[in-house]
């Protein structure tokens, strides 16, 4: 029998679960200081939902996780947050402008590459019935704000419009637009030669060289759209946002303004975030003409960048390790978890009888920065001892004064890393 | 298309995650209180690992969705949190007793009834590597402080063991024993005529008698191992347990201690709560011979109880809506939603074009408490006007008061049901 989890899959134990709460923690934080609101969609969806025409792209669609259930039902793993979004929006008549954000995991069949994930994790918001520029522009203060939020200060955010492409390929001839954008996509991670290579498939000579003229901006082209978005940005948003005519994202409901971010140092991960405008998603499943704009952020590509960048802050675990010595002790013990426990202090009781020593040693395997010792002899004073566990320093207090002593200890604890 | 969600499975729109959260939040909190980490496992599982033989029982494992994914591996989507969990622990050597926690959701192929869907939430702890009484009666004080951190005062946890059960079947000589027990599983829902009924396949009419005298303890039968489980809990914890010999629980891998928590008035629900000991499981993965102790909340349901009785209590919202009047207002609109946020306190942007009217007829729509509005005059004063959409009362303030007027009037607000 396999005993790993499923290719391509990940356990989170304690120490990686603190992170990822950490990360998830801070996004939402930002999310909801621009008034966003949680929810929540099934894992799975209707795969005729998942797969209708014009959503996700061709591509996109072999990754789904597909499956039936008992009764036949074709279905599917999310791929995205934006598609089960558009069906709720579609389908009900909530006050708009609406302003969701979902944490959670989505699914892809994928090659597995660093940072890349058969099953990851995103957090994604979408902010559905505002047409203007001034939308795209809060989308890109909210990602700005969570990044600079983790401590990240060298990233760049570039933004693009399928409305400027269109207008190249038109200007160039080029009809096969699809191929050819996702080809360039992809120039920053294969270099230019390897591209301009790819494309002698699709395009002439005349044609390759006219879409890099446009590319590095020696041809004009009118950026009037995204002008107007940069224009509403602070100096201290603006400085991230840079216009990128290559960058073209790989699924088929963007309908104008497109962005990724990509971390200075790690291009090689690909961007950490991405989203644009899907103005013609939401009638696809019912709804009115509806304009939206959104973003993912990849967190398990994020936490890559803030493991390398040692960017984690993790508050100080104050968990207390409660040992009583013989059984006479054990009352004790009880009394002192629950003393620790009404005083919001985390505190574990030995439950597996041991030696002093091995239960001191379990202790430390877990990091576990206090012991409360409880003896024979402890109890006839009233008294329990209160090891540090960091320093090996050991003193005896009266039993209603550990709570105070921890409490005491911990406020001087500064956050570490 | 379908545009619901699959038969089974729910979306939660903000109101529904506010809830969801809180209860989250409180399990979460009592967990770490008693030193449980959390940890994550993947959405799906190897489908061997799944139906391995003794863990799940033969109903269980019909419910699974089950898949293959591109390159032909067998999955299914997990069905708890104990088989992932019992997998990691089987094959790694961490220090024990591990003290671990899931919150998420998982997946059964079921009957759907009030209470019951087929993507479904649980809370699940699992306390592994500690053998004795110490460890389930643990376990017990964490449901029961769970439970009464919601408010919750009226509820029963049955206790029983499948000792017990094994030891009742051999001296009224009743070989399907597990048919047998899992009739009497459903004691409470179905009334004691028709289980009686029922148990006829199964037993003569003496082994029927003899059962329910054991069950309804008219015949002497040891329940030692109950009692030293009882004997170690604190009144305040003692008094919501019972010994049942009736409860069963419908899973395999339980080898002795078996509990379910019932809410009084809302047994219709069924548990909400319930869990045992599995000590073979882990070495059925790979492990060493371990002793294991767990259970799972039914998020749904327990909120199903908390909504009937009234007991959620959010936190008040504190959003601001920024509305500009006019386009030279909208700078200073961006710079009071910059203030609030730097202020943690939410600031939406007003960013649809409307008259005043719909613009405050929205922010009601969405119950935000505050709204700021920004016209041409009130700039040249520099000042804006703070309108309390409860009570329809405005003021004037200047700019730099804003987080002042709001955090007074909020640190008045009262926690709201």
């Amino acid at each position: 029998m396999k005993l790993q989890p499923p290719k391509g899959t990940r356990d989170f134990l304690p120490n990686d679960m603190e992170k990822r709460k950490w990360v998830f923690d801070r996004v939402r934080k930002v999310f909801e200081l621009y008034g966003y609101e949680e929810i929540e969609t099934p894992a799975f969806e209707s795969l005729e939902l998942l797969t209708c025409k014009g959503s996700l792209g061709e591509e996109a669609v072999k990754d789904i996780y597909r499956f039936s259930d008992k009764s036949g039902r074709e279905l599917g793993l999310r791929f995205d947050f934006t598609v089960p979004i558009a069906r709720i929006v579609g389908t009900t008549t909530l006050p708009k402008p609406i302003r969701w954000f979902c944490i959670g995991k989505l699914w892809r069949y994928d090659d597995i590459t660093k940072g890349r994930w058969r099953e990851f994790s995103q957090a994604g918001i979408e902010l559905i019935g505002a047409p203007g520029a001034g939308a795209d522009a809060e989308l890109l203060q909210v990602i700005i704000d969570c990044l600079l939020s983790f401590g990240l200060k060298d990233f760049v955010v570039r933004i693009n419009s399928r409305n400027i492409l269109d207008s190249i390929a038109s200007e160039l001839g080029i009809k096969k637009t699809e191929a050819v954008f996702r080809m360039l996509d992809k120039l920053e991670k294969k270099g230019e030669d390897v591209i301009k290579e790819e494309l002698q498939k699709e395009l002439s000579p005349d044609q390759i060289t006219g879409l890099f003229d446009f590319i590095r901006m020696k041809k004009k082209i009118y950026t009037t759209e995204l002008d107007e978005i940069i224009k509403l940005l602070d100096e201290k948003y603006r400085k991230f946002v840079k216009i990128d005519l290559s960058i073209a994202r790989g699924l088929d409901y963007y309908t104008g303004f497109i962005f990724e971010v990509v971390i200075k140092g790690a291009e090689g991960l690909g961007a950490v975030a991405a989203g644009g405008r899907y103005d013609n998603l939401i009638k696809k499943y019912g709804g009115n003409d509806t304009p939206a704009t959104g973003f993912g952020i990849g967190v398990d590509r994020l936490m890559e960048v803030l493991e390398e960048k040692k960017l984690f802050k993790l508050p100080e675990k104050k968990t207390v390790y409660v040992i009583a010595l013989c059984n006479e002790a054990k009352p004790t013990a009880n009394m002192v978890c629950k003393e620790l426990r009404d005083a919001d202090i985390a505190a574990e009781l030995a439950l597996v009888e041991r030696s002093l020593s091995n239960q001191l040693k379990y202790a430390n395997s877990r990091d576990i920065p206090y012991a409360v010792i409880i003896g024979p002899k402890d109890m006839k004073e009233g008294k329990v001892t209160l090891r540090d566990m960091k320093t090996g320093e050991e003193k005896k207090i009266v039993i209603y004064e550990i709570v105070k002593e921890i409490s005491l200890d911990n406020s001087n604890a500064e956050q570490c890393v």
